[in-house]
């Protein structure tokens, strides 16, 4: 293998996939979800890529998840049908679902409101269509949805189920899994997001009304559960590629981060200690996801262009196409002390102008949306462009 | 005027354009740089998008500043030819912007290296091309560029000079401008921005050097600089727009930002006082430019469809297609004392599930990009789409 070379004639900065890490990462959350015994429902709007999700689905994958219609009506158009569109819908989008169900679509929506599933019900009997519907369960706070105990729960699924809607199941996302760091509170976390859908469930049939589908997850919640009992599907999507937001909350390696930036030195401040990359925040995007964790990234951790980590090198400032990359000081023991060593002093000789590096990225869902194409890469040095789209 | 059924009618998440603030910010840009005497170039990083730059060029801008090559490309292809690419130039980069130079591109480069400079020589004689090199000047320390008291000014105004490069000028951005918030320091910055690239450009002249061009700007210091003397030209880019950081700096008010996310209301969490929105960090970039302000407007200022500012009330999180909205508590004269007041309770009656609103962004440059088109309205009530581009 040497990816070198053709890495070095790509134009910077570029999105590079390594599609054995992909391959690695896809593995790993199937076998997961085989183990536990549920389906995987990968959500895509971590890649928004062909070749991407046809390799998930390739490995098991049932269905997939969007986070928009157009991700529905691109990832449809290339025969995908069982499809998961995991956010609230509202009556404005509803004509675009309707024109994608007509088209053979298997669209599933969700709701959290009685307003929305009367709005749906208006919307499916005026039209002739019956939609299906699952219920958005809060099962941490986080965001959107019905808490597993509310009295509302059955007022939603009653709405729905006398209306005319398919009652297809409900569906919870633990995304405060983000937040957290440590085996415990993230096997907690994945049992709380767990028993809170669960119950859901059984409250909806011991109302008499159908709950065939039970689906959870976020990519460490997924990772850590301990058992999936009484679930039919979890549903996940940054493992894909991994990141250094991932990184620090403990579910995966650096080497297992699969979606990086390639970069070109194009000048120093000498005397700070800065090499200029051609990679600023439109490329790595805004998110600034470590700030807050145990370690902080900046904007990226720089990595040689055959992918070794540079410790401590990280983009520490990043302007629209700049990237400011620096050393942090290390800590080293000196006579049974611990001194900070001064960074490397001469970074124009360390990185001098030209030098290609790669950029792991705090967030892959924010930096893949920067780009237009990966670049993927294979363990044979074949690079392939894959498309991905962007906007709404 | 009413722009509000057109908007209404709009697929969301969208990115708007008040075409009338626009063409303000436009002449009040151009009639700053008409009476300091010298030249607009804006930076069209902040929209990439034709019909704002042309109305930038009708208005009497001269020619245009760029981030990526990509700009230069798609901008040639509209007719315009003197195009500055701001970003430190490269070697693996030349042979782009040799192809633009052949087919008539008066592409200008920039640089900061000897090493540099010496590769803009050798490529150029290599190809029979005399390149147009300008030099970077660091007058604030925030990024790249040679100090203007720098022995390596003239090294490398001699390297190209004497390698047969035009040299065409000096240029510097103060974009630590965007750091400060009160008259007194953005004039004293601007004076910095002014006096250090007049004096590279005296000391090229001293060393029998030409340099034509003299070459400055930020939005805020262009805005606030009290003389041009010795200066050629002013660059400016998020004016165009203006947005929330700018705000802050004290460069524009609310009434004068022309850009905003339309979004829906999707659902609520009525015990936090939260609406969700169908515009996370996806639509309005993760940039938290505002956070370390005086004034924190979290992803977005909230206005009603008709651009009414909601007081207090701000997209205080944001998931990828998921943007949480609350009011912030206000203060209130009560029996002689300040009271935190509630914020408003009843969040599903006061913005239903359905309800449009439009958001102001932190960066005007990061939220944009996120769109693959802007909906301008002018004051007619009439919508037009305009494309723009993203990407390398």
């Amino acid at each position: 293998m040497n990816i070198t070379a053709p890495l070095a004639q790509l134009e910077t900065p570029a999105a590079l996939v390594d599609v054995s890490r992909m391959q690695r990462n896809i593995a790993r959350m199937q076998q997961r979800a085989d183990a536990l015994g549920v389906r995987l429902r990968p959500h895509v709007k971590t890649s928004k890529c062909t070749p991407v999700v046809q390799a998930q689905l390739a490995a098991g994958a049932q269905g997939i998840t969007v986070s928009t219609l157009k991700e529905a009506s691109q990832f449809f158009a290339d025969g995908i049908t069982d499809i998961l569109y995991a956010v609230g819908i509202v009556a404005s989008k509803l004509p675009a679902a309707l024109a994608l169900r007509r088209h053979g679509c298997d669209l599933k929506l969700i709701t959290d409101s009685v307003a929305s599933a009367e709005a749906i019900v208006a919307f499916g009997r005026e039209h002739g269509e019956r939609f299906e519907v699952w219920i958005e369960i809060d099962t941490d706070g986080h965001r959107s949805g019905i808490k597993p105990s509310e009295p509302a729960l059955i007022d939603v699924a009653r709405a729905l189920h006398d209306g005319g809607c398919t009652l297809g199941g409900v569906m919870t996302h633990a995304g405060s899994s983000y937040d957290h760091d440590t085996l415990d509170a993230l096997i907690a976390l994945a049992e709380q997001e767990r028993a809170g859908v669960v119950l859901a469930a059984e409250r909806l049939r011991a109302a008499g009304l159908p709950c065939p589908v039970v689906s959870l997850g976020s990519t460490p919640t997924t990772l850590m559960a301990e058992h999936m009992t009484g679930v039919t599907e979890m549903r996940a999507g940054v493992y894909v590629f991994f990141d250094l937001v991932m990184q620090n909350v403990g579910v995966c390696s650096g080497d297992e981060i699969a979606l990086s930036v390639l970069a070109t030195v194009i000048g120093h401040q000498v005397d700070k200690g800065w090499a200029i990359v051609d990679a600023g925040w439109m490329a790595m995007s805004r998110d600034r996801g470590t700030a807050k964790q145990k370690h902080d990234y900046g904007y990226g951790q720089v990595c040689t262009i055959d992918g070794t980590v540079l410790p401590g090198c990280t983009l520490s400032g990043a302007n629209q196409e700049h990237g400011i990359l620096s050393f942090a000081s290390i800590d080293k023991e000196w006579q049974g002390t611990t001194v900070h060593a001064p960074p490397i002093i001469d970074i124009a000789t360390r990185l001098p102008v030209g030098t290609r590096l790669r950029i792991l990225p705090n967030h892959a869902c924010a930096t893949g949306a920067q780009f237009p194409e990966y670049h993927a890469f294979a363990e044979t040095g074949e690079l392939t462009t894959w498309e991905r789209f962007h906007g709404w």
